[in-house]
């Protein structure tokens, strides 16, 4: 049985909540509270609300961390606060679910990462899409040899823009368009190659973004891997409203054998077989996984080490981005 | 009536036979030679002799341009030859349309470009990909503003290897596959944004090439372009032998209204009003475009200031892939 909180509104507590709900005697205590002093949770409120579980309210993180024990918490406020709340909650000896980027800066990366080196517990960040079946779909089959050694990856995210939050547009408080959007497709990289990053070069604008102030509605970035395979990555802000889905999410990866698309939410294999459609296994919670990752357990699909890299790898992009030189590992 | 000659067999050199069959009468000479001594050039003989075209064979270029008159000159041979002959051609008054890579190295694009700068003689490269009918379909979509302000270029080569002539396997003759399959994209990319190059970084590796010594079977190049529009280009020449086609070419452009996206050979708007196929028109054949070109025409679909910035941008990426460096334009 485990005690779980949640903090702060901006982020996908949407699994952390159908965990609960699938296996309610699993959980002993939920708590939320907001991340920041003012921040407006009445949607998390809501959700919870609408899945039936009951709850306790604290007005704020450090003392809800204080008062009452809990084995994880779950951070989603706004992205620049996402490494102090971590390291707070972390220091009462609580596991982190934090939604990505685990922080945005590197000068928080560097003690975000340090502490956690040092102690027991865990910090893992949400990179969600690794649980989508059409992205494990790829996985396997590159693991499995499908496509011989990975040599290509071309990522892509597209988002439709709409009106985002007043705290998106400015860079202090969300931290750039490749930390918040372009990270799932750099953990792609890193997770379906099975390669290290050893450099990157990267571009990013803020041109025609619609009144987001500093938000970059276009972004991309070069890596050289271990092994010389090759990934790029882009992201963009400007999936037309009229698009069936919210996103438009890629990635193409080129083995000496063949090639594997993740594209419309299915997965695609052509080799030397031929071309087929892959099989999706159902979709497995995100967040079991990672009470699974606290309880012990070594097969899951996300570590700390793989969140700190997708981490460190999205942050080097955007200082490449920011100052136009290309940025070792 | 022109006269026109082809120097070299390695190349494509279909589209000027199939122009010189279906207008007979406005071509007077056909004149064929090696590109160097001992150039094998029974590939090109058949071709011409299939399409039932009455020609002269010369065993050298240089005495073939000495003694006979033409208006234009087809230059096909090995890559790295192509400046050389294309200058001694322009040198005897002759309009050139060459295979790209128009050259091979930095020395020679310097050469060449000087020299056709100071001459009324044109040269122009076969980035004969402007011709297929869905990219044009693309291009007038993109023109006719159906995309909104272009941001964002995604563009894909990806080629069949089979097993490659030996020139290929020698940097010094084949110049490198960002030359050689990476030029039609980096020319997609100015073509269909309208924008100029700014910087380019690149990457490429000869890894697992199958026995084919210094070519590179995969590389990418980052764009930064005028008006802070970002482009990516990969190529590589693991495309299954099991495919369909021998190349998957793709382009997706985003712009600030919708997207355009060239893949199985056609083309694909969504935007505002929804999605939607685009229709293609009759292919227009490339060297007829060229010949209108060398009469004067100003509505042609490539012209030697783009056959030469692509051919640079090229250059410079593939410079970048070798150092490591970030290349200004």
């Amino acid at each position: 049985m485990k005690s779980i909180c949640i903090i702060g509104d901006n982020g996908h507590y949407h699994s952390v909540l159908e965990a609960v709900r699938e296996n309610p005697s699993e959980y002993q205590t939920l708590c939320i509270s907001p991340g920041f002093p003012g921040e407006n949770i009445s949607g998390l409120k809501n959700a919870v609300d609408s899945a039936g579980i009951g709850y306790r309210e604290h007005g704020d993180y450090q003392t809800m961390l204080q008062n009452e024990k809990f084995d994880a918490a779950v951070v989603c406020s706004e992205f620049n606060l996402h490494a102090e709340i971590s390291l707070h909650a972390m220091k009462k000896g609580v596991h982190v679910l934090c939604e990505k980027p685990l922080c945005t800066t590197r000068e928080d990366y560097e003690r975000l990462s340090r502490y956690a080196g040092s102690v027991k517990v865990k910090i893992s960040a949400m990179l969600a899409m690794r649980y989508e079946p059409q992205f494990y779909a790829a996985y396997k089959a590159i693991r499995s040899g499908e496509i011989g050694n990975v040599r290509l990856l071309q990522a892509q995210k597209s988002y439709k823009l709409g009106e985002r939050p007043a705290f998106y547009r400015k860079r202090d408080s969300y931290g750039g368009t490749i930390l918040w959007v372009g990270i799932h497709a750099i953990d792609w990289i890193q997770w379906l190659s099975g390669e290290s990053f050893v450099s990157v070069s990267a571009l990013h604008s803020n041109m025609e973004n619609f009144g987001h102030g500093d938000l970059e509605t276009t972004a991309a970035a070069q890596y050289a891997m271990t092994n010389n395979a090759i990934a790029t990555v882009t992201c963009d802000y400007y999936r037309p409203d009229a698009a069936p889905t919210h996103g438009d999410d890629r990635i193409r990866v080129t083995g000496t054998k063949g090639v594997v698309e993740v594209r419309n939410d299915g997965a695609f294999l052509l080799n030397g077989k031929g071309s087929v459609t892959l099989p999706h296994d159902k979709k497995l919670n995100s967040f079991d996984d990672f009470i699974r990752y606290i309880n012990g357990a070594a097969d899951v699909r996300l570590d700390m080490e793989q969140s700190f890299a997708a981490t460190l790898a999205a942050l080097k992009a955007l200082e490449s981005a920011d100052t136009g030189a290309t940025v070792e590992f």
